[in-house]
């Protein structure tokens, strides 16, 4: 029987159990500069309406946690990033995914955040484990891993799953538990490798039976470049959640890809009498109106 | 490592290979008068045009094998299926699955079929495999095993594991190879029963580890009783097809479980270059235009 670890997130008056137990936990994207234009704006602006609405937007619909990240060109990253979370923690509860490649960034993110947050991200680079891994212990944080290194973005599961392998073993040793390292298999584009899908379903089956961990994923990537693209990550979605997905980073306003996870819960026999599935379909039937 | 088996079928000039190496075949199920009224009527009369319209259809739709039944209460089934079968073969080309649970029209079709047909179905019961492989065997044809027995429908996978098991033991022992087995783990209703999707999900897998068979499955009861079925079946499809699903029966004109069956190709890898999506994408411009 595969081991199936609980991740335990909180904020100051919420937790969530991440686990292949519960339904899926969506990690709401948008609060993010990257690619987003007006987001970028606003946040050189030091305005911070837009990223009010984004946190509120998308908790009503569905994602119960929320990915920040406040990586502007040229700002003061640990005062923005900080800014940022206060904003998001003043109009939501749900408990926050710090999203910075910048240790000091990071370093103060969670001396402001008030619970238990996930850390965005660690990956095999000896250099990336060494900086955040002693962050994630002080403060008592989980962390996702990225598989990746020194020697980039390994070709086949098997790589992958040595690299997680890799950072598991060097969050042990720096005091933080398996059930606190969440993998993300790394799922690049379709239309540049046709293998890419494959290889990111089949690293979190091997990271699954072989840890027990939870997973996450950017799951909209995969179908860059394609077109109708919202059907392509409907269906890895689902599939990905039969591999082992436990809590996607995605946008939780396209509605496609949440009633694909919600009908993904349904399959997996984790929403009993149909409850969740049949009260989002009222849901969608009283915006349409 | 898992093997998969090969099934082949053929038509008098065409053949389709079924396996995990090769895109999702799907088995066109609209040739059945069962639930649906206009079918029972017209073949109660005698008429076919609408098998005829209904194999082009599907077809044209991206269904290489077609169902077909004509279980017409208080007909000659015998003497129909031939009937409805010649008007298939006389207007397509794709290999048929020749539904009947009625031995004598059976063997009346199997002796009209040109080609490798597939039957749908033996189950594990002793009065079903004594009727159906002999036949099977005689003709060479391949034939759909139900994980059903004298004892019903199994509540938990590894003891439909152990039905799939005995139906595929007793067809080697009739000299009917395993490739030309296809195991249907069977999907009850969600609505009544919020594991069904789940046992059906976990079937396929046992199914496929101990014997690397093709699966078959009818990918739309499972959402009988529910709200917007059609998300509900193209999310369980695509985790089907990731458990190892190779040949659903289903309606190849429903838009998005056929889309489904396409993503869920390109994230397996079954798609070089997303040549398939791509142009199905473009079919589906052009028959929105």
């Amino acid at each position: 029987m595969t081991k199936n670890l609980i991740t335990i997130l909180s904020s100051a008056t919420q937790t969530v159990e991440i686990s292949r137990d519960n339904p899926t936990v969506i990690i709401g994207e948008r609060i993010n500069p990257t690619g987003r234009k007006a987001v970028l704006a606003a946040l050189q602006e030091g305005k911070f309406d837009i990223v009010r609405q984004d946190a509120i937007d998308q908790v009503a619909a569905g994602a119960t946690v929320l990915d920040v990240n406040a990586g502007v060109p040229g700002a003061d990253e640990p005062q923005l990033l900080k800014q940022v979370l206060r904003t998001v923690m003043d109009v939501t509860d749900v408990p926050l995914c710090i999203d910075t490649a910048n240790p000091i960034a990071l370093a103060a993110a969670l001396s402001t955040y008030e619970g238990k947050a996930l850390v965005n991200s660690v990956n095999g680079e000896e250099k990336s484990l060494a900086a955040v891994l002693p962050l994630v212990r002080e403060h008592e944080a989980a962390v996702i891993g990225l598989c990746m290194d020194d020697n980039g973005i390994a070709a086949t599961p098997e790589a992958r799953l040595t690299v997680a392998a890799k950072i598991i073993e060097r969050a042990n040793k720096s005091g933080i538990p398996a059930e606190n390292v969440v993998i993300d298999p790394l799922a690049l584009t379709m239309s540049s490798d046709s293998n890419a899908g494959r290889i990111a379903l089949e690293t979190i089956k091997l990271v699954v039976q072989e840890f027990g961990v939870n997973i996450t994923m950017g799951a909209s990537n995969i179908s860059f470049g394609l077109p109708d693209r919202k059907y392509v990550n409907s269906a890895f979605i689902a599939m990905a959640i039969h591999a082992g997905l436990t809590c996607p980073i995605t946008n939780p306003l396209v509605t496609e890809v949440v009633t694909a996870v919600l009908a993904a819960d349904l399959a997996m026999g984790r929403d009993e009498y149909a409850m969740r599935w049949i009260r989002a379909y009222r849901q969608r039937q009283k915006a349409a109106q």
